[in-house]
């Protein structure tokens, strides 16, 4: 078999903002002989994650799982609930929401791409008094879908759904309101009812532990009317068959079997450790980290607080610093993967993944190996973000919980 | 973890057309840790796996990877290569090859469905006279693409593609030649260039062994310069920015990684065989099981010697036995999961697989258990395809050659 | 790394008398990462194990679990009893008692080595009159202990220990009973209290369906106190600290961890199919080879059909046929491996296991292999085995319950 | 399955001196299926093992691989190679010489315990001068065997086997010299053959990077030599039964199959990486974590800086703390393991295991986890090991070298 780490020894460190380390019960669960997707065992194994997945995005209504990657479930939610020619109102928070357009574009719709200036709106969240105005001036509802990211993982700035929500409500206008949280879900709150989602389109390689392959599009009762007019063609993405299938617990067509066993193991790790302490864990991290990058004397991409990223942290390099070097010298001397700077940002900073399988020690060897390869890369720093981030996990972590012994 | 068997103990036999046995190799080989699908050891990855597969479907040509199940890649073939509105030419062999029409409708194409009447059609391969004969009275060339299955999953029959080629060049049309061999590939002789295919449609859970969750597209010169062309809304699917990303190793968007872990042990496996050698084990497979059915005195599905299938044999229920209820007799009692019936043939028939990673001993388990499924059913049987099938196996079969000592 | 089939395809049928087949709950079990042996996951584990175990061995007093093969056990068993010179009184019932005789006469005890003559006494179990007669004798008490094997793996016979226990009784004698059910445990019924064992020797690789690795000792409180006294110099295999230590679920030195992961594994899995359905299994299953062994006109090693083993059946080839050369035959084209036979026997029969993770599919791929294997070495057979097991397995055999979905 | 992991997420870091982090290809390969230990794979797999591992050893002799844990090879070496009451020679430098020791006396030799006073022992290497003094009075040559610790687990101090051995023959003594090096094979270099070591007791848990449950003796013509004279009881043990079965692959009794997977492909690992590299890797970061220790301002357990341990370092605790409640702190805050102070130091150190599959940022992790459990425990330190280690690794490290791309 060709060799999957090129480091002589040890552990490598994968801290890009997904794929997240998959935990040792997950890989596992995926390499549990395959069975026919046909037969008792897979309805048992269909029903069980089917009606798990809904607690993730905290709603009662269907939660469709596609055997595909994550920009597969994107082009789900488009074509199941527009049609050719229809305009879409996005939101550029970043390089994903710039990419989401463009498949939209692809797709034959007519995107309007909102957004404030230059860098300035990569570095905060969607602004929802700009989508209630843009829908103020639409008194025809043109405008087919409003579809934002609520968590950005090019830069790692996060957007308040709820107020995207009330800005449409206030607006009076009927669109679609479709959301991203590719890289939130299980690790940022999220909400699809509460909220008022149509439709979220999430992934497998995020919070949720799993290697890529699967993802997700969760419904509202009106996306799944809307998607009965719609008059994009589509066939492997409907909604209406998946659906119809899923009441027994299986896919009108062969579903992801082995991945399908790694979510039912990544659904019951994350139930048993409490979505609440789930997310408090990622908020400790974050916080952790931005201490860190502050000590550092280095820029935190997010230039909002309230909107700060608890899955990963955008680290903006000095003037005339490339920071794909940088990440270059880590990955090559610390065995650590960090995240590429893309689209505008490209080559100006890097990204750290602290989401999924993460803890206190596995973010002190992410922090070090940042500090050790700054360093040796000649970026002047001011501090120690490594002790910055000791002396908060110290202070203000709380001692988790030990399971009690079987 | 949810339980993945039913039964109390003994290994399941997974006997289906597909997924196919997952040899342990391959299981082990997918759960190694995920890693970064932009760093340098997913290139070599990439690279590897890219090149390989070109030699099971033996063409030159780029082989698309597809981080979704094989549906996905019928929809990929159809929408990187038509507009809607237009016609192709299906041909009607089966339950799939009827899917894949339907498919073509939901898309918004146009297609014509040739075939032999009644249930007559699903028993024998592609009639190309019939092909050529639709295409000569196209003279205005309105049919884009002709579209047939190679190896019909759901009958046993397979279909002479390279005589479709014969019959598309005889009638001077130049419609695209668009064949679906996800159950034949690796497992049944393909030629994706020598013949002339266009677009070939292939999975992952078949002759190469892996879980459902991968599927290709490979390609022509000809089917990529009609790419440029077609304008069916597509983004997922499209295959120009993977083949640019493909170049280094890479992919546009997340890869399923972990199955390409698994894919590189595949091709590992089968090209240590020898494609040869795998081909020549299944129509031996293929040949004892035929042997069983007769002796047993019921029908094969499939009514043309010719094109039996050494992926998998139909076997045809005496009027009045419910096959599910067999099935299922087989599944409980046995432990063996066999296909079941799918369309026009529902319950008059169960389908065995015999393909991918199986050998003699598999298949007597899998013969011993039909048979004495059948007795427990009260099918009256003429005599025992068990000793057929031994008889077969100790007169014809060639020694397998050991590996040699490491 | 080296690979492990020499074959080209397909799955290998393990089907000798132990190892047996590892499941593939067990095979993931022991790949979990290894574990603080002082740390508090590892006493939860211990616990769990210690006590579990002794219900397999139906006890109430400890058992010691060793991180060593079998052969260890053997030793531990003889050394924790006995001082150098002491007589113990062993008993031939085969290939592995007479092994456990020469161990006894390497640690320096003098043993009398009672059983039938020739190879008789390799075809019926032990003879309890000859150990009364025999420890009637003995009225200076010199016999330490007395020796015997449960269930032979060399031959296939098994040995009635209750009637043993009455044996020593009747002769008023105190010598310990110890015995080896290595292959017997979790597949023959085997009661360590009320039989009045003092001493059972055990392993991990046959009924616990585990790889190789583990040992054990069950004891009872008289052989705890002989080991007070007995003066065989012996360190690694004292029961004292490690009953100690086990209290609290360690181990005075470092225990086998990851193959302690497969023993909690195999536990759970024997306990949830219950020790009498397992029981009743292994009898089905060798009831169905012996009816194939007797329709093929060869003969059974066991002559006594009151002792046949339900763990493994040993068939005896026809005057100038070579055993080896037949399952050579069979291993190189089949992919199929059975028991060597040893010792007195070498040569004259081969060795079928039917045990452990086994079902009645199992079981014809192997009779099926067996009897092509038979035909292709010129062994001349009166009718087809399989066919009569087909008939037993379908006559007799109750249906399996399935799990009930989850 | 029983939970293996107390904590809520994230994963555990084993940084004790052994169990060491199981690699994850090694984890694989320990679970591939079990096969026949008499059949030509397993031959060709004992041959591969048995030649790679001298290479490890760096003899030319044989090497014994028993299935079982370490403390059986200890005894392996005494009983192989004395008679009851003979005398030993051994040097006290921790728990384990101890402990070896004591079991020279359960197997009812007569070792002499040579050995600084006090803890001062504990906390330097052997003193070969000593062993010569008294050999030289040793004029009947009534010492059958010198036995020394070469790398101390209990306490991070190695010794000078070379040393030792001119010792022996500057006193002119026949002695066998036997060295336990379970900790220090495969991280700290060892030369059995140059040395002139008789018996090298080692197992599977350390530099090895594999489960406990193997272990090893390495053999000198001369030992093989006195073996044949020993009169200790012994037959699990026996050298001369195994180095005839080796011969061509196999063992006398059931060998570890699973382990022996794991053992391949650590060798594999092990020989690509280098030896050299291995220990190179090892120096330095042993060198990192005493500049840790030393800037934290606590004491390093080794006394003598030209015997530090590269395997492992033992942190004093100032008077009055608890060393086992820092443990336990940075157990359940940290998820890390720690080495628990053993014997005369009981309560008074921790130790740090940097052994086996270890890099940079493990490490650092381990430290950052040891610099807050401290803080939080109370424990004054004068400055960040932590900054000291990041100084020591960024500064003197060399560059990996990666992996050419396959």
């Amino acid at each position: 078999m060709i060799s999957l780490d090129f480091h002589p020894a040890g552990r490598h460190f994968l801290q890009i903002p997904g794929p997240s380390p998959v935990p040792d019960r997950i890989l596992r669960a995926i390499s549990y002989p395959t069975i026919d997707h046909r037969g008792p065992e897979f309805g048992a194994l269909g029903r069980k994650v089917l009606a798990d997945i809904r607690k993730i995005f905290k709603t009662e209504h269907p939660v469709i799982i596609y055997p595909a990657s994550g920009t597969g479930a994107w082009e789900a939610a488009l074509s199941n609930t527009t049609s050719p020619g229809d305009t879409v109102l996005m939101y550029e928070t970043g390089h994903f929401a710039t990419l989401w357009k463009s498949m939209a574009e692809s797709l034959g719709l007519q995107p309007e791409f909102l957004g404030l200036p230059g860098i300035e709106g990569w570095r905060r969240g969607v602004q929802p008094d700009m989508i209630e105005a843009r829908l103020r001036e639409d008194s025809g509802h043109r405008i087919r879908a409003v579809c934002v990211v609520h968590n950005e993982t090019s830069t790692g700035v996060t957007s308040d759904i709820a107020a995207v929500r009330r800005a449409i409500d206030a607006a009076g206008h009927p669109a679609l309101l479709m959301v991203d949280t590719i890289s939130g879900l299980a690790s940022a709150d999220y909400r699809h009812d509460e909220w008022g989602v149509d439709v979220t389109v999430s992934g497998s390689q995020k919070g949720l532990m799993l290697p890529p392959g699967i993802s997700f599009n969760a419904l509202s009762p009106k996306a799944i009317a809307a998607s009965k007019a719609a008059r994009m063609p589509r066939s492997f993405w409907r909604w209406d068959e998946i659906i119809e299938a899923n009441k027994n617990g299986y896919w009108p067509y062969t579903p992801n079997t082995n991945l399908l066993y790694g979510l039912s193991e990544a659904l019951d790790m994350i139930l048993e450790e409490g979505l609440d302490n789930v997310f408090a864990r990622h908020q400790r991290l974050g916080e952790a980290t931005r201490r860190a990058v502050r000590a550092w004397g280095l820029e935190i991409q997010c230039a909002d607080p309230a909107v700060y990223s608890p899955v990963l942290t955008g680290v903006m390099m000095p003037e005339g610093v490339d920071a794909d070097a940088v990440r270059k010298r880590i990955y090559e001397r610390f065995n650590m993967s960090l995240g590429q700077a893309l689209g505008k940002m490209r080559g100006k900073m890097f990204r750290i993944g602290h989401l999924g399988d993460c803890n206190d020690l596995t973010l002190m060897a992410t922090l070090s190996g940042c500090e050790m390869g700054l360093k040796l890369s000649g970026v002047p720093l001011q501090g120690s973000g490594v002790a910055a981030a000791m002396e908060y996990l110290t202070s203000h972590a709380d001692t988790p919980a030990l399971k009690a012994a079987a």
